[in-house]
């Protein structure tokens, strides 16, 4: 009986090409090459037996020296920095995911702390990666540069910059901030308190922003608090608030992680969530539907922004003329409420 | 006067080499091929200098050229699943940072629910990766054949096989396993319950076999229920727990995340933790340790495990002979203690 496990180890040393595999199924090359080509159309069943051979014969498509003659790689490059705010791990697994459908790989790059050295991303321009994708980090204006030079397409998640070469998807930050604010508003409340991520970012900025645009609409001024994106100091700004003489009756966290604090807080001090102070976040992560904290917050579609992202660096990889044209995009939340924020008597 | 950046760019075209670079700043083209090599010495300021250089001219050393010829693409893929454990991507941040650190980069593939696509890895091949690093998702035995066959190290974190081909770095969870039940029986606790994880991973797996000896030891048996590794399976199953009339006076979760499911249940039903039922979790992701939780938990030591990893890897890709002996390490982790677990009187 013939072996074919036998046979394709003993033709492994020759190197298996999808000429190869073609011959053993009786297809043509074109169809083995279609299967491991990004976009190309070839039935599941063909698929399923293409790669079946391949994985039995050892053939996989050099990639690399393909990529020299094509200049296609695959390669998309991922920067992302704060991996404890899960909303990051949550747009790493989708982005990936969906890349992935489409036949790119991600080449990752993991910053720590906003500072992104510039030989890494030197380094991936060496991969030829054909674009890139940026969430919360910044990238030096040279580096933006030097990737326009190159024509390689860059898009920011969730950031922007006034840099012509960067594109940018975005959650409407300002207008999840000034509809939370009125939704407080509405719902009775009056002694309002801001508690901010890291200021250098467009996202606390635009939540901020249109949360006093809400509030001043109204005449009212609120309180603010640094609470730098994470739990601790977040926990920290929410003691001194609620140590106030004049304490809020409501706070905005720009960020879930940080409302998971300031509500452990105020437990901790008695203050109850929502009866004597309203609580709500922004990002809708995981734990803020846990039952220990019924978070209500503002939802990031981060499904519609990962598809949009996609859809913009695609088309800019595969339509080099419109890359010139910087591509902005709002991608509008909205409210989820659940239990931690209440209808207030507005002469309390 | 010259004016560097226009000199920069007029050249741009010709491509810039290390020649160029080395030229400009009169030094050895060695010297700058240097700063792009993985493990190459070269003093602080000169990498800031042909860096800056690099920055200004545009250069870029052509990883894929290169490794053509010299077969290093200074690629790991690292093959990754449930993202939603807050672990996994502290594994994954802390992991891609390491080797950034000796100068490999990640190409990383996020499979969805334990179902590596082969023509994923196969790509993975085609980018001619030059080690795996696995974590919690199971290979196909064909597809280990392929990267054995290839001579591409495989390292699996926290999961073993019997397949010779896979090294393994693991925490030695069923050390863990036991020695919580040995804590909670020298608590004083008798009728303990087990939420299991996955049951096809040995993570789970062992820590329940670990967990098993202790109480055997002491001729105890005891409940057990299905979490899942998910905060929502766990709450179920700790309701189930609760409505016992037997109920358990302590609950081992095989992850925090199931602790925190747990608690939570244990909360709504005016259970008290620790005073009616002591919980214990096993991971010390960031999350146990806020203070509406206060988990007592096991740690497992992610960087002691990650620095084993990244070593035993580079060892196989540096030392081709040392390939083919399947090498095993299992780090021991230790006990965290927070609030939710209490010390009884044994004659309760």
């Amino acid at each position: 009986m013939f072996n074919l496990y036998r046979w394709g180890r003993s033709v492994l040393q020759k190197n298996i090409t999808a000429h190869d595999i073609a011959n053993h199924l009786g297809i043509s090359q074109s169809t083995v090459s279609r299967v491991f080509t990004p976009g190309a159309s070839v039935s599941e069943k063909t698929r399923r037996r293409v790669l079946e051979a391949a994985e039995l014969l050892g053939y996989r498509p050099n990639m690399l020296a393909r990529s020299l003659i094509t200049k296609k790689t695959n390669m998309i490059g991922l920067v992302m920095g704060d991996i404890d705010n899960p909303f990051y791990p949550e747009v790493l697994s989708k982005l990936s995911g969906e890349l992935k459908k489409r036949q790119y790989n991600v080449l990752l790059l993991n910053a720590e702390n906003d500072d992104v050295p510039s030989e890494s991303l030197i380094q991936f321009l060496g991969y030829n990666i054909e674009g890139l994708v940026v969430t919360d980090v910044l990238l030096s204006s040279s580096i933006v540069s030097q990737f326009a030079e190159l024509d390689i397409p860059i898009v920011l998640f969730n950031r922007y910059t006034t840099n012509a070469h960067c594109h940018t998807v975005c959650c409407d930050n300002m207008d999840g901030g000034r509809r939370i604010g009125e939704y407080l508003l509405r719902t009775g409340h009056r002694r309002l308190a801001f508690i901010s991520g890291d200021p250098n970012t467009s996202t606390s900025q635009d939540r901020e922003k249109g949360f006093r645009d809400a509030l001043l609409n109204e005449g009212l001024h609120f309180m603010t608090e640094s609470g730098g994106y994470t739990y601790e100091m977040a926990y920290e700004a929410a003691n001194r608030l609620f140590l106030r003489a004049d304490r809020p009756d409501a706070i905005f966290c720009a960020n879930d992680i940080m409302a998971i604090g300031a509500i452990d807080a105020a437990k901790k001090l008695g203050v109850r969530v929502p009866e004597d102070v309203s609580i709500i976040g922004f990002d809708n992560i995981k734990p803020a539907a846990w039952a220990g904290y019924d978070l209500t917050t503002w939802t990031q579609p981060v499904d519609r922004m990962i598809e949009a992202t996609i859809d913009l660096l695609l088309e800019k990889i595969e339509e080099p003329d419109r890359r010139s044209q910087a591509d902005y995009q709002w991608i509008k939340g909205h409210l989820v409420e659940r239990n931690t924020v209440m209808t207030r008597n507005k002469n309390d």
